[in-house]
């Protein structure tokens, strides 16, 4: 099926499920909706933090125009998550009945997008292999704040051989719209994470003898921004439940 | 001199000229100035043209912390022009006297910097060549808008061989913050250049036997859409006299 039929079907609520896997090859996006007055600060903390929070699109209103053709960004997510003042007040299949003409939402690249690659070159993602969700991380690595948002820079964390590694660098470097290049390998001290088998999100995953973990900008940094800002109101998507788009994994290459 | 040191000199007054050939080797920025209630429809615009309007750095202050160690955004380039209500109203050798605590300084990518890097490849910039301003056209391209934002994308152009042609798009295209890759060779009616001689800004260059021309986004473009915007108030650097930052072109690859 095609994105647009995939979003047709969530947003009658006959798929209700998370999305992984859905549509193979195209995007797909996490969401962050908020009000117009905390918009400025949000895409400011995006623009001094592209690689954690690479912006796909920013919607002024309820259809997105670029990333997908009239998609509803009220209803086209099989799930959201509402905060109020940082804490979580309801999780619902749609968020129509909560909408506003003051939001503004960001559709930010996920990881997803250059697992596709990276499974594409023959490099074994291990999260999928071991059907877990891939582990992540809050490092000792601060974002650049802007306005109400702040906080460290939180990574995912894929353990693979030494050439593997390089050919991982070389495909997603091409990918910054997608979280680009690692920020780092190896020692996990480094950057301020105690224990690689305890992430902070998601599941710990096997590191086999002769693999390194290599450590990239995750996703839910501008989550976990979002969540120290304490906004009065913002919805996202719930965890695993995100907006399919209409472009290709491969077109996200600059 | 250092970066550091020529911005000292600017500051003081000493150096007033523009600053073409200054600082070999480090980025030089054009500087777009605006009021806070325009700061979210700008850089909206910039992302949604993020090849056009390259957004360096953006500060809320007076003084950069990014891309120029406490630059005085008031003060360090040679040349400002003040804008009202899309009119030009003056130029000025600082803008300290007009400071206010709600403007939003906005630092974009420029040619310079790739150029650097096509020189240094060994492919010869003609309007260097002949001492002339690079010519610039309005396309037939429009950007997307944002806000009061609009317009059509300007476009820098300069002639070369097929084969330096290639070159130069496989250089510039991993310099995404200093416009990336060109959008367009060949043919200029195709973009809606009637007379690729008769440029919108800048100087016509010689096209030799055996060389076509190729477009890049041009910072002119953030520029013209302000014009047509005709805020209140706006800051702009006067062309040539770009504000010079401490970071190298070569850093400047994703």
């Amino acid at each position: 099926m095609s994105p647009a039929e995939v979003r047709a079907l969530i947003r009658k609520e006959v798929i209700t499920t998370n999305t992984s896997g859905m549509c193979a090859g195209y995007a797909q996006a996490n969401l962050i909706v908020l009000p117009r007055d905390l918009a400025f600060d949000f895409l400011l903390f995006a623009q001094k933090n592209p690689y954690a929070c690479p912006v796909l699109e920013v919607c002024e209103g309820r259809y997105t125009t670029e990333m997908a053709d009239g998609a509803d960004i009220a209803r086209d997510s099989p799930r959201y998550r509402v905060y109020e003042y940082g804490e979580m007040t309801g999780e619902y299949r749609n968020v129509e009945h909560l909408w506003r003409d003051d939001l503004v939402s960001f559709l930010i690249g996920c990881s997803f997008s250059f697992e596709a690659e990276l499974l594409e070159a023959g490099i074994p993602v291990r999260q999928i292999e071991e059907g877990r969700n891939v582990p992540m991380y809050i490092t000792n690595i601060p974002c650049r704040p802007a306005g109400v948002f702040h906080g460290n820079t939180v990574v995912s964390m894929r353990p693979m051989t030494p050439a593997q590694a390089i050919l991982a660098v070389s495909i997603t470097a091409d990918m910054p719209r997608v979280h680009g290049k690692p920020i780092h390998f190896g020692d996990p001290a480094e950057i301020g994470i105690a224990d690689v088998m305890k992430p902070d999100f998601g599941d710990a995953v096997t590191i086999r003898p002769g693999e390194i973990p290599v450590f990239w900008p995750c996703g839910v940094t501008p989550q976990a921004a979002l969540m120290a800002a304490k906004p009065p109101f913002a919805i996202t998507h719930a965890p695993g439940h995100m907006f399919i788009t209409d472009v290709k994994n491969s077109a996200l290459k600059y």
